[in-house]
């Protein structure tokens, strides 16, 4: 799908015909690669095959490599009433709003019910514990009746700050379209990849969705994960410093 | 509103329709974040509906989240004869030079009465004394009669020196399109956020036009605005330096 | 009056019309800011009523307060055959390219007898005496007749070296439409305002003008001059080091 | 050969339209210049005749002195079924992704049977060794029946990670025109020439393509090409550097 | 001339059109200032008449000053089958792609006989002794008989390595519009200007074109050339850097 002014394309293979009035999954490497190790495990886990990817002359020249076969570094996957973007590169500011611009309008057109952006909040409490408190996941929404069920999904309402990025863009834009958003921000390391951050995010997700992701795999390997993701991480902060995108508390109120 | 050659779109709510020749305060994050300060508290205060938000590709990418709502960071309150703008994030140059001649051309439309810009003016005075001496006001107009009526506003001449950003192309913008300018400069630290000045500047503002605004609650509260408001006050000191943006006297007579 | 492919448009008021064959005398802040105080004084000291002034979307975002009015940063005085030019704003490359240019177009358009460009050169004698020598006033003309008269009117000949930035642009766009140029530039501090040499300069301007500038009130305020535009001097610094504007002897003879 | 909206262009000789369904390999200067070294040599030995060379604004202003005579610095050489392309400049990111896109155009056209892909992998073992270990091979193809052959020729499987720059572009164009590729990725040194690495991926090419090419003089000369080839190697990695291109495990799984 | 795209005109005075298939010679200020010092002192020492000039809103805002005369900074000097560019400014990036591509095709527009560049080498050698040496010229040539005759005028042929810049550009246009072009590089220092390089290039001058040159005078005011040409050395330095134009041998062979 390509239109005029926009330099990203979502580029859709025919198995994605098939999706039914799709929830729309977001993950996009920001703080702690919550976002990008949260997708990446769902699609692991439920099996989901890939449907589509993103093409843009904004991408950085990356080809990634899985299981010896070259692939795009924004792929889309799944089946039947669910969708997961999944971004293995970190995104430059225009890429950022170009794309989160285009997956809405794309999710628009999937009449999608809802789109749901996993990404972390950095996190003090989580630094001091070394990662031994479990994460607390804030959500925001768009949606007044979604915002009634917060905390029966088991996530903390966002009430005062600042959300940022693609993540900001992708909220702001569904407002602007009446697309359902839902945010969450688990509580994450701002420095280290965080599969802890990610499995509680995950966690909420099963609640939301009919889905039923047994989260302790991911615990299990975090170690292995945050050695594997260091160099998308010290590529992330880099850019996320060229953006001074910050998810800081800073309103008045 | 929306016009060819700009970047910078007004979207207006129906309630905006119901404005009468509305005076147009305006509040941007400048000098002790004196701007943004004052006319939040101002909303609050006098309980203005939200009546429409400023959209532009120029703005960051952000979600202002207040009582768990998501919000533009721009965006425009009132009702009757007043509507506030407050900015909640700083301005590059180009948004702030083209935003400041969208709202002006907005105020002409909207047969505006006047447009009020407050901000503050870095003062020494105001360091040396740590906040406990009472700011003065210094103002400028582009209007003869009301220049009569600074010091009878309770407000001192801004005699010589420069206005500079936003609230420079406020007022030039005005002068161009022969609508009456008063812009208030509140003495003001310059590093930190400044909740006294901005009280300084409504006071002036109780003289000038039909409202009462008690800014006792403001004082009382100045400390938990100045820690809640470090993180925008940062981002705003990095967009000032970035465009060496100074008020300073400077020009020889 | 503005042209299809500039930036920069000279905004005329009625009385513009009313100039005979003006000598178009340009003050901008260079070295020393010796054009600016030359012009500024000019103006004060004949009384010359403002009769336009420049717009351009590559001027900063300022707003200058004379007498409590805000004012335009470049502005065009005079009456019958003197025309004043006087910025209070440094100038970017870009700026002073398109500026300059369009100041010779002005002046032909209303048949100029001369463009008279005032500046600064900088003088290792001003500085080791601390100001107390006289400055010797170096001219360049593009008029043969013109040139022989150099010394006539207390100045010397430049003989070898490079001018640089918005006077250079001046002195060669009259050049190529045919309009005389005489380029003064006093020797002059580098770093600080030199009243001194602009008094120097008027001087030279007494004897080729038909107009008697008492220079001595300029000498006697050279202080508190001094001290006023130390704002003005840094930015003008500022930009003159983003320009690498110099003006060196560097050439091969 | 010029297409519109591109700012690279293939020039051809008239010999090369005797290339037949051409195997194209592309040596471009990035980690341990690799890929210069492997082609200029393949070039050398072969005895190929330069058959085209490409054209861009977007090139240094440069011309390279081969045995006095001044050439282009991206040449195309080949006869038969065998293309090379050399580039003994490195490439900015612009134009390495032109450069790359249009390439895959060209084989296309010219019914290239495969793009061959000739660089190096940053080892810290080749680093540890002085240069004494055999480099290891490491091959992707997004070609599945070749994929199956890459143990057969002497090389590896790049299993799991990230390609980037010219490479990771000429991957993902051939793919999108369904055109073979192999990329052959070589341990190598990162800050250094490798000649060696160069050697490794010559004799994996000798086991894939009819030709058979004696690495022995390569391997002698190797002292005194790192010593000529320093300048290119200092300026490669500047542009790396700029690119930020890192040829990087760090991708989750 | 001035041709659509391009943003160099060469601007004739009516005395170009006396030029009869003329050698035009070039003379940038790059290494050692070789080109403009060398160009300079022909255009002196044969009393050469300014014919022309070049414009472009590329070139720095200059007024170069000889003898009281204001001139532009880069002129074209000749008579008869001799025509000589000289600038006496460095030239960015663009402007020195730009000038060379116009250069080339106003010289074949004339029927040019050769292009001939003069530029310096940075040498090792002229530095260790400290000027004493007597520097080699070395050439390149696009022309395969004149490529034959290098030796006969006093120069060496340049074997291997690389040419970058104007020159460069200079080169590679004169080959593909299928024009001579013979580029001068004299053993220079790189910090400092070097007339004595500029002495040797004439003497290879005096045997290749019918001209005899003294270079004595030239050599005998070596120390008075380096004092003056310090200011234009400092500005080339920094050109140059910003470039990372370097003339340095670094290809495989």
């Amino acid at each position: 799908m390509s239109r005029a002014g926009s330099s990203v394309q979502i580029t859709e293979l025919e198995t994605m015909a098939k999706l039914s009035r799709p929830n729309v999954i977001v993950g996009i490497p920001e703080t702690g690669l919550v976002g990008t190790i949260a997708t990446s495990y769902l699609v692991d886990h439920l099996g989901l095959p890939e449907i589509g990817h993103v093409e843009s002359d904004l991408l950085p020249q990356v080809v990634v490599v899985h299981d010896s076969e070259p692939k795009d570094p924004i792929r889309i996957f799944g089946k039947g009433m669910l969708a997961v973007v999944v971004s293995e590169v970190p995104l430059t500011a225009k890429l950022s709003y170009q794309l989160a611009s285009e997956l809405v309008i794309w999710s628009k057109a999937k009449q999608s019910k809802m789109v749901i952006g996993i990404t972390g909040l950095p996190s003090e409490a989580r630094v001091e514990s070394a990662g031994d408190s479990i994460p607390m996941v804030l959500a925001v929404t768009n949606d007044g009746d979604l915002r009634k069920s917060i905390k029966a999904i088991g996530a903390e309402p966002f009430q005062h700050g600042m959300i940022t990025s693609t993540y900001a863009t992708l909220l702001r834009r569904c407002t602007s379209l009446g697309v359902p958003n839902l945010t969450l921000l688990a509580e994450s390391f701002a420095e280290f990849p965080d599969p802890g951050a990610a499995a509680a995010a995950l966690q909420v997700l099963n609640k939301l969705l009919p889905i039923a992701v047994d989260v302790k795999p991911l615990l299990d390997g975090a170690e292995e994960i945050r050695l594997g993701m260091r160099g998308l991480m010290s590529q992330t902060q880099q850019t996320i410093q060229q953006q001074t995108a910050q998810t800081t508390p800073g309103v008045y109120r």
